[in-house]
């Protein structure tokens, strides 16, 4: 079928080539994008893009959550038309799409959250899909997203915001599993043994039980540099980790790993803390230790 | 070649057969076993095991940590001759087995340490293996690890202790995922979405970031129990998490994800907490909220 | 001077008896209070209220943040005038209060937001106020603050919302205190050696470095139940903990302490965890570890 | 009476000067101390202060846990006579305080742990005292206890290691404290409010829930640096913090906010941490995330 893909970066260009590999007719419109694609098409805008796909229309979105989404939203649901659908692939936040659907449902036209997930290369070759909307539609859709998953990598989570919340939580784990690889590694850092990581990452991914996706790219990155002796250990993030905190938080769950991983992460942003310097000067005040000057 | 194997439960059985497919000839005892099992002969005693293996001997140990690998180191150190071999299979603290190796080395014994994940079902059918000892003679043990080991699934990690030091962060890591893969489905159980569990921990098990075997187990988990409804929260433990948060300390190394996760079991281990009551009963003092009395 | 109290619970009626002790004329007016109090007179109605003050008017309110709050305070600024003034002495969100003193500051009212610390006996006898407002009409209402206030216990802190905003870190603070006072009992509470918590508690009180109002209260609660034994461990809370902890992500600061002290209080709140299920299953299912059954 | 104080550190030489405030005659001793101190005498080695002393003989050793207390101890005890008394006013870990009183004990030596609290300016005017070892004698040296602390600032704890358990604790609630304070005003810091820092800690410590000796230190350390500006936020530790937290870990006592506060600690020890740098170069390999180069 045809579908329109809006957002072209890593992730939106590699999905747009994957869904050609699956026999679909894409028109691409990304607005830093330039030229023709091999496998799909381009359009100069979305009004253009609109216009090009035939009724039903299909809109892909794979653009940055949040305002971006939202400003390309409103374009969209001008101009699409009752029985059109969009699916929102990006990582918004579950309860923007519990909104959205609500408002784009009103006008008749279907919304479904995607929660994408393999990075780069699954987008490329597999990813593995979480998706709430519509019930009857998604029916429909399937083979689309049957077409563009490793086996058994797709989901239908219920109603419309279920995906994306799906793919917070995943993305919560996800903080979870990299912070306790990276605390192993940063024992044995410091052990008197004398490791060589990527092999440790290899054999842990052969057979352990901890066996991973994320242990195999740890073999990678130290393929690369053995002891990431190039690098700075700032560990930035984007949103997800965060919203699951929240979530938890208005659950009223414990969730101390996610969070813990989450703040370590806001920890490395920074050189020096404020709470460093509190407790470094009340040393000082009751015990006379000594603080370091700047 | 010969294997003695001491220690029979549901590793070291696993392991012998394991070893038996592979073309060894392996001799078991274990002081609760009794009858000829598929596969491999049994002894009466260590003593009757030491006897009636070849010289040089290998006897591998699959019996639990501490005192009871304690004794039968004893007894078969004393058994055994100059140029014979041990491996520690099981959970030793990795402190014990340097002890322990300058303790053999001096009787000219060889001691190595194995440690050994991958579960019941990995001793079976293919371990992973952390191999610390002298490295001459393991070239000559290699094929033993190679054949019981999935691809690329052992390795020789150096001196003695360096493979039980790689399996305890082994079991650090494994208790921060399972941590962070069980905060993430307590925070889908309390929202409003409708997920089956099983369904989800396939599709996460299929192209995403956070496949991994734990996951495959989850998804095992829930395949037996939608909603593990039969079973309780508590969380034993079995040392080797305790022990790596305790050597991050000695380190100076900041774990907090592994910390909380090993923190968490304990929580699950009591009904009620003292630091709770403490907490309730101030409270009470200061802004008058209601405790709730037993 | 004249001053009207809306909401007469425990911590709004001491605070008219306080503010009827140092000479102003307080009417009071709860929806659930009968009766005159000693000290200071009642209205039988908001309305009634506002048209026995004389102008320019002064409304303390001390209702539940929140629902009410905005309630009490729609209905109020419809009766009050420009040059009126009203305190919200309560635990409102910070962000809730600059959000209403933008509203009511169009209508020409004066909005200020008070945090209130000291608990019920602080709130007869001496609070501790954080008060955000303008800072001209501050200088008015000053000897007010100061009258009710012990010495050095009230501050002008900016503009509005600085009030509630650190009123709210002095509880995420007051969170982590608590629970390191908690967790030390609880360890105490295992070991081996035989304490008697309140006198604990009372040398801790005494010349310590952790001598605090809340080690004194501690000191209460063990005074009246040596060993806790008639209360649960069940830690409630009110909404600004959490409010703290999602204040540090939305600035990126990392408060582990605050958030973890949050999370065992959630944890607290349940017999058994979702979290706790997920972990026994998994480690049975690759160890064969028993499993509690229900 | 008469006292031998071994070790004129700023503790010793304070705790020398508040004993002979009480009318004590001590006799001092200290590796590097020179010169006669106003107050109490000195002597030239632990022999001659021995000597110097009437039987039974009382030495008060306020000298570093560890190694050196082992050193004095093993020359005192050569030299000390049964009946002599000692009393380790020092931070020595409750494990060795058992041992090393159980050995005191059978060369019929009392031996006392004093847990010290109050810092520097607590040992001159007032410390608070958690006393361990025989109950008997206790009474005898209780009025040397009573004179040197606040009032209500020792106790009697129990047995031999009780004292020092009682002080290690103390210490980890302190740590659990001093964070939360820290954090408090971290956030403070990111906010867009205008707080005068040593202003908020004076309000906080007057009529607040959290009130105590540490709030006043942190008004101490802003009046004299505002904003911290001239030092580095690096916490440093001194080990019965570490040694809480192992407690609790050999108890199966959940303490997150101890355990937290303790690594938080360690992270600020360290410029970049390995974690952080195996997470930069996770996140690179999944999304293509930038990393930070050196």
């Amino acid at each position: 079928m045809q579908i329109g893909m809006i957002g072209l970066g890593k992730m939106g260009k590699n999905l747009a080539l994957n869904l050609a590999d699956h026999g679909h007719e894409v028109i691409g419109y990304d607005s830093n994008a330039a030229g023709e694609e091999n496998g799909f098409k381009l359009a100069k805008s979305v009004g253009e893009l609109v216009e090009r796909l035939e009724k039903p229309r299909t809109v892909w979105l794979m653009v940055p959550a949040g305002d971006i989404t939202e400003t390309v939203l409103t374009e969209l649901s001008g101009l699409l038309e009752a029985g059109d659908t969009i699916i929102d692939g990006g990582n918004s936040n579950y309860k923007d799409t519990v909104r959205r659907a609500k408002e784009l449902n009103e006008k008749e036209l279907f919304f479904f959250d995607c929660g994408t997930s393999g990075g780069t290369e699954g987008a490329r070759n597999g990813i593995c899909a979480m998706i709430g909307g519509d019930a009857e539609k998604f029916k429909e859709l399937e083979p689309v997203f049957q077409g563009i998953s490793v086996t058994d990598g797709y989901l239908y989570t219920g109603k419309a915001g279920s995906g994306h919340f799906l793919k917070m939580i995943h993305n919560g784990i996800e903080y979870g599993i990299m912070q306790s690889i990276a605390e192993g590694f940063d024992i044995l850092n410091k052990s008197d043994f004398d490791y060589e990581y990527e092999k440790v990452a290899r054999v842990w991914n052969n057979g352990s039980i901890i066996q991973s996706y994320l242990m195999g790219l740890t073999e990678n990155a130290f393929s690369k540099d053995p002891e990431l002796e190039s690098i700075r250990g700032v560990m930035n993030s984007s949103g997800e980790g965060k919203w699951t905190v929240e979530t938890a938080l208005d659950f009223n769950v414990p969730a101390p790993v996610i969070a813990l991983s989450l703040m370590m992460r806001y920890r490395s942003q920074e050189d020096d803390t404020f709470t460093g310097k509190v407790v470094a000067a009340l040393r000082n005040e009751f015990g006379g230790h000594a603080v370091e000057k700047k």
